[in-house]
């Protein structure tokens, strides 16, 4: 039987290899009490990170000024993405950082589209993000006008699994020109079978293009075991790259075939040849397209460092347990005050953030930031999101969290924020 | 006459009003030699841009974490974007800071074609950066396969001003989507009438894509008074943003017709409405598409604000006044040694970098660089550039500059670098 008591959560922190990595991390030495489960949309920030930030300001920039492309700068898109590639199952060459995650997934879904040309539809589902949503309709848009997103239904919960294997079978399949879904969706934590998911798109003959923002750094990934054609994702999450740090993108290197419909200078076979025909660059390379932000770019890195460290089977088994002990604590104590539990009970089918409905949803997300100190989000029109970074996040953290969840909404404390609008990414 | 002597020197340096911003920059105090004459690529490192980097690291990351996509992160692109219109006769809304220069041209690119159904060309030149005609084709591509791009060929020296009158007359003119050029090109430093060209565009009924990327914060533009269609340009140049800041776009108000190719979540209306249906915002904002690397777009603000402060004419001014003082030392003094000047001779025609034509320029660059503390760099075939940024570069550094170029190649400093590859986006 799990020890659900505090005491039960101390013992576990006692023993987890991971504990020491919190400190790889800055705190608020002023504000002791916050536990940040929003790990999910923005990771905290690497010690290392501080000290690089300062280096590449003024000694790469301030100093060594326009010699640092030479230095390093010029490659650091394919070094962090081969880092990278490292952590989800690709080959060196396979993995850059590049633009925003929307723009990236552009890039590889009309990509996609350009090499199935007799079909038609691409396949997604409504626990996607919105953005994709949008972005894979402006590829089929870009696409002609026959194309067209499919958005297949969910029950909210879990992805719909029969409703892809329908749209994928033999009478139906052989107009889908690309799949593309959300590994982890950002709402309930829905985690794709990324394996199986892969195979039943290309026994139809579609491609299939893997949104890894929820799950990169804590669901073990392995692209190349599984085939897959193209992924994207982000490096703000559980990489703990930074506010808005550029996306990844990979591709798959046995398909050659697949070119990026917005070539630029820093794609190309000859960057500094200043001529118009040059050619694209061997590898994912070749999808990149303008000049990197290198300050956000460079300091991807630290934290993608921690994660390869700490290793991802072992962050998985303790984003596991986190996860398992929250479900089991909203159980005992949050469904007697109106919450329940919006994810997957299963944890194989589950990320590393679990979702609480609540009729006052957003109310108890703000009450929750601004005055208990417990930075969660909510996400329309019903959920409360706690993320579980497993490098930083505790058991003990997990308890006080469910106790002062409680105490939000037994104390009344929700009722001054309702109606207050959060933004964030 | 100008006095060309260092003391005449001196004393343009004693009256010049923009004198005290060099101050306002990180200066290496190890290297105090160092002339720095590449800002029309990086541009320096601002003071306030240090501690701003600070507080957006260690109190908006670090502390404030996910909150401070409340206090103010999300409307940085938009805010910053507003300062810059004021600098480029935009309105407010009219302009915002997003992804990389080759990647809002493509967008720019792309939804101009959109509102030209019947017309197939694009016109540019072959001083435009390699990076725009790259981008250029990939839109024409993406618009149809009996679209093109028509690379107006010029002189080297002088953009195709004829070229251009003949392609867009009365015979040939009705063909022409989009005419897309660089304001002041990266080569030559040639400088196009920005006003009467986007007149020419117009009255054949093409669209005007101008590229502000060796312009802005260096040479007057008013895109309102000339009712410019569409403008990019990026902030790591003039605008000393830092490496590979992201890059500014500008979407005339009037020309509501024109839509994000690549729609994501932040260029909706609805961001935080987690809806697949949002519309597009208003205003330039439709143009955005995912999440912006926050280190690098918040520091382009502090560059952007002095250059406000110094004001653009009288950067202008200044900027003509080193350009001219060098183009005459040169004729003096480098004339001799092989140098050409590679740039136009009327200063209204010329950005604020003067590039010099030599047989072993990559070679005479490197050793500017690393033997004589003045960095510059080359461009092939034969082309070394000198940039005068007009905020932290004097009348000294102008006449130390040719004095060192002198030396170089005099005492046979440049053989050891001959073939040595630069690097330099």
């Amino acid at each position: 039987m799990t020890d659900l008591t505090p005491a039960g959560a101390a013992a576990l922190d006692a023993v987890d290899p991971l504990a020491g990595f919190r400190e790889a991390f800055v705190h608020d030495d002023a504000d002791p009490d916050l536990i940040y489960l929003d790990g999910n949309s923005l990771g905290r920030l690497p010690m290392a990170s501080v000290a690089l930030a300062e280096d590449v300001l003024r000694r790469q920039w301030g100093q060594r000024l326009i010699r640092s492309w030479n230095d390093g700068w010029f490659e650091v898109p394919r070094l962090i993405g081969d880092r990278i590639a490292e952590l989800v199952g690709a080959k060196p060459g396979e993995l850059v950082l590049a633009d925003a995650t929307s723009v990236v997934l552009y890039k590889a879904a009309v990509a996609a589209l350009k090499v199935r040309p007799g079909r038609t539809r691409i396949l997604t589902d409504d626990l996607n993000f919105p953005s994709d949503v949008q972005v894979l309709r402006a590829a089929a848009q870009a696409a002609g006008p026959d194309h067209e997103v499919v958005i297949l239904e969910s029950d909210g919960l879990h992805g719909p699994v029969d409703g892809l294997s329908e749209a994928l079978g033999a009478d139906r399949g052989a107009d889908v020109a690309l799949v593309s879904l959300s590994h982890v969706a950002y709402g309930p934590g829905w985690c794709w079978d990324l394996a199986t998911t892969t195979r039943a798109a290309h026994e139809a003959g579609a491609l299939m293009l893997w949104d890894l923002c929820h799950s990169v750094g804590v669901v073990p990934t392995d692209l190349g075991a599984a085939d897959v054609d193209l992924a994207v994702g982000c490096t703000y999450k559980y990489l703990n790259g930074g506010p808005g740090s550029p996306a990844f993108l990979y591709v798959n290197a046995d398909r050659t075939d697949l070119q990026n419909p917005v070539r630029g200078w820093y794609g190309s076979d000859d960057p500094m040849g200043f001529g118009f025909d040059a050619g694209p660059a061997a590898g994912a390379s070749r999808f990149l397209t303008g000049t990197p932000p290198i300050l956000s770019t460079v300091l991807v890195e630290p934290g993608v460092d921690l994660i390869l460290e700490a290793g991802i089977d072992r962050l998985r088994a303790k984003s596991v347990a986190l996860t398992e002990r929250f479900v089991a604590l909203v159980d005992l104590h949050l469904a007697p005050l109106g919450f329940g539990v919006q994810s997957p009970r299963d944890p194989a089918r589950r990320g590393s953030h679990v979702s609480l409905r609540h009729d006052a949803a957003q109310a108890v997300s703000q009450a929750l930031v601004n005055e208990a100190r417990v930075i969660t989000d909510s996400r329309p029109p019903d959920l409360i999101r706690f993320g579980f970074a497993p490098l930083y996040i505790g058991f003990a953290d997990v308890d006080e969290a469910v106790r002062r969840t409680a105490e939000v909404v037994e104390s009344g404390g929700i009722d001054r924020w309702r109606g207050v609008q959060p933004v964030v990414p």
